[in-house]
């Protein structure tokens, strides 16, 4: 376990944590149940550049709603879909992180349009599709190989241990969850994501579930330590992120009483990966002030992503 | 197993159910993954006269911001709390449950103001307290021992047929997740119910998570389908409730493509337990409707109150 991961302070900082919980007759011992812990997918578990994954899967429908509707061609986020214009996009991105959410709600309202009215087990369907179909446009593998190895072994080590893991995600809920059983061992109910607001419409056959053209809530900065409570109703004991959305669910883990573990993990790999810290600068600062743990793509793990067993998957895909 | 269950039409449709979708072969299998049952808490799986439960302890903290404020004491909801007219109580939820939520409204707003600006970790503790040191006004027994026997051992036939077992009450969800594990072996992360809108307030030592006093959901109705979704990720294929509240939700089990069992508990025995209908006239016009199966306190339920394992319980309290 932990093979990924070179010799360094972040290793020896999540050995030592895991150590310290589950020693019986440590001062720190935590039972089986407190032993919660959450992770951001985009970028912590997952790459997220040179855009988000999901962000494919919805440029995909806005460019077919605008090849079906010409006026939309010439309106935000569809023009930039239509046009694949995807530099205007990840500008969008780096602003948000750095606090300006003005064009963010321009790409917002029309991914709230683009899957209005669809119903919940049909948007399972195409995202299962994108996900295990679709690939990766500069790292030559399919988006479910995308996963950072060292993550997938983070968490095994840590379910290995009596861990409850959960994905805590900016990103779509529902948009993740075909996929993160697969990559992460982690079952659709242990993730908490953002999401559209719901409408239940009965029929003689059950009912469907259709998203409405509005937000339920935004899973990003302080609003992650409020789902993950909802969700799981304990405070968690470690906490990965990679960036400033990341900021109060890492502050969140450990808490008053009990031990607690926050990661961040830092892209500084332009060979194997990526190199940037737009949209994670408050968080490296936040980092330093309370001594979370910086997890260095480039120094602390030995390999980045699954090859050998990625060929494995693929056969099942 | 089901020991506390007589035979009879209600058992037998839930041995031959779950017989359908474990067994290997059978045309209805089942993964273990796609086997999830939701149960509603007031009346099915714990009793809810003279009044739900969490109403005590809502009326517990009214009467005491009543003592503090005498201005509270003349407008209701603290006026009825103050003066234990439990009886007013009583009639705004029978109202509600035909459909009339002007006095509801008063009373919820009421609640609201109850816990705004209490921490979630304060409120855990004190509703803890309530559940494990109060007792029923008319049972003669502590709240931890209201569940229904028969109930906690359906609980358990499911669980060891490889079932995940969800609450989806409209009672309040971080009430009921300190006795939840206790009583029926469901954990907290598998309570979905109503709640308060939460915001996180930082500190330095990790942050807290108040109540607001505004409603983030409330879980009943048209809401359940919707909110055992967003939590699960899954259509469940097993739901039980016992009020027009849960009608949504024994609708939406199983849907167009799997098999689906959907319960109603009636509360027919005044003797054992309540004698009621008042609140599921509808359900029950539903059951019949759609072939849902009754489960009738009086005649399938040997036993409705586990009084030999109650002792053994309260020791541990």
């Amino acid at each position: 376990m932990l093979r990924s991961w070179n010799d360094g302070a972040a290793l020896a900082a999540i050995r030592d944590f895991v150590a310290r919980v589950t020693a019986e007759g440590s001062p720190e011992f935590l039972p089986v149940a407190e032993r919660v812990a959450v992770f951001d997918n985009d970028g912590t578990l997952w790459c997220e550049k040179p855009m988000p994954i999901e962000l494919g899967f919805i440029l995909q429908r806005l460019a077919a709603m605008a090849e079906q509707d010409p006026a939309l061609r010439e309106r935000q986020p569809w023009k930039a879909a239509y046009d694949r214009d995807y530099a205007w996009l990840g500008e969008v991105l780096t602003k948000h992180y750095a606090g300006d959410d003005s064009e963010l709600k321009v790409v917002l309202g029309g991914v709230l349009q683009a899957f209005a009215g669809m119903d919940v087990e049909a948007y399972q369907v195409a995202a299962h599709g994108f996900l295990h179909q679709g690939r990766h446009p500069t790292l030559d593998r399919h988006f479910f190989r995308c996963g950072y190895k060292p993550m997938v072994e983070l968490l095994e080590y840590l379910t290995a241990n009596g861990f409850s893991c959960y994905i805590a995600s900016g990103g779509d809920r529902d948009f993740m969850r075909p996929v993160t059983e697969r990559i992460y061992g982690i079952p659709a109910e242990r993730v908490i994501g953002t999401s559209n607001a719901l409408r239940y419409e009965p029929d003689e056959h059950g009912g469907t579930i259709v998203y409405l053209a509005e937000p339920d809530y935004f899973n990003d900065g302080p609003t992650k330590p409020l789902r993950i409570w909802s969700r799981i109703g304990r405070r968690p004991v470690l906490a990965a992120g990679n960036s400033n959305g990341d900021i109060e669910m890492l502050q969140f883990a450990g808490g008053p009483s009990r031990p607690g573990l926050s990661l961040l993990v830092l892209h500084d790999d332009p060979e194997r990966e990526f190199d940037y810290v737009a949209g994670a600068e408050r968080a490296l600062a936040a980092a330093r002030a309370n001594g979370w743990t910086v997890v260095s793509v480039k120094r602390d793990w030995a390999t980045v992503f699954d090859d050998a067993t990625a060929s494995k998957h693929e056969e099942g895909s």
